[in-house]
């Protein structure tokens, strides 16, 4: 995924000269915490975030050159870089958003960290279901009572849980991936639960295809 | 993952009696974008973001109870609540942060949506080495060299690249989870491509023990 892919569109940008007073107008009416400063070629020139507005109400700062970040101080990234570069750099420097710039220095966007939340918890979201079903779609000649069968099996040798395949399959049909490795202890144990899932069901494949 | 465990605990916090530009300052100083206003015993009465404050400032509107939002106007999460409701609600009001709650109705943290990306983006930057070291060792009889043989093999059934086990290995010594998942199409590709690998392991170690 590109960093276009994940930014904000409808972003607001504002000029050096621009009123602080009338800046903070729009950013309130748009619900926008930061804003690109441009030229009038719409090439990036500074950053101003509403707490620069705050400090320049306060102080009777009139303009935005007189609050904003110069283009050196802070974070962008390119439109084609890796969205998650952006991810990255959110999560480092606790940043509410960065604009995306095109080969010509224009801003094109602006990723906020909340368009990040969104894309990254997209994935989370996932059901596990869906997984088994990818994996027996796979598991060419496996049915999906022997899926839920391992799957119980391999619970209880692990967690001692007594489960049924049917209480398995009630589970998984809810749960989510996020949910799913925050239950078991992160990706890792997830996956080796699965991998186990999946040696048995071969297993038993081979051994039926021996029979 | 509990609401407790994401949250900020540095949070600041303000009085609804308090004056607007002192709250500015506080909030500039620590860059906290939006502070919980709560009574004397910490209970969680309202909100207000940077941009309530710009309002404020350029109203002439003195104290904090002008601008914030009501306790029944605003999200806020119980400490125990799992943070995966933080970050279904972050995604979908596109919200800077909330204040989390304790059974007495106390604000006891703040959880802002960087802190999610931060915890998110963790899962991300696992490295696909070490989902399959887990499942060498799950798989047990089976060596790194099989492994990454079996992988070549997918991989070149799968997208017709012509990689050999050594190019393989290569390849995720260096990458996360989270390339690999966009560099598959998602979770459940990257998926089926590990079930794939899987399949052929087990089968040549049922091979090799029946010999």
């Amino acid at each position: 995924m590109k960093a276009n892919e994940m930014m904000d569109k409808d972003f607001i940008y504002v000029y050096p000269e621009d009123i602080i007073a009338d800046v903070s107008v729009k950013m309130e009416k748009l619900r926008r915490f930061t804003t690109p400063v441009v030229d009038p070629d719409m090439k990036l020139v500074g950053w101003v975030t509403s707490l620069d507005v705050t400090r320049g109400l306060r102080e009777g700062i009139k303009n935005v050159s007189g609050i904003m970040h110069h283009k050196e101080e802070i974070m962008s990234i390119h439109e084609n870089a890796p969205s998650r570069l952006a991810v990255i750099e959110t999560s480092k420097n606790k940043l509410i958003s960065m604009p995306v710039i095109n080969d010509n220095d224009e801003v094109i966007g602006v990723i906020r960290s909340f368009d990040i939340v969104d894309t990254l918890s997209s994935l989370y979201d996932v059901k596990i279901y869906k997984l088994y079903e990818a994996m027996q779609k796979e598991l060419k000649g496996v049915t999906w009572e022997e899926l839920m069968e391992a799957s119980a099996i391999i619970t209880r040798r692990t967690t001692g849980e007594r489960i049924k395949p049917e209480d398995y399959e009630r589970n998984i049909r809810n749960a989510t991936f996020g949910e799913a490795i925050w239950a078991t202890g992160g990706l890792e144990k997830f996956f080796v639960g699965l991998i186990a899932v999946g040696e048995l069901v071969i297993a038993i494949k081979i051994g039926k295809a021996r029979k």
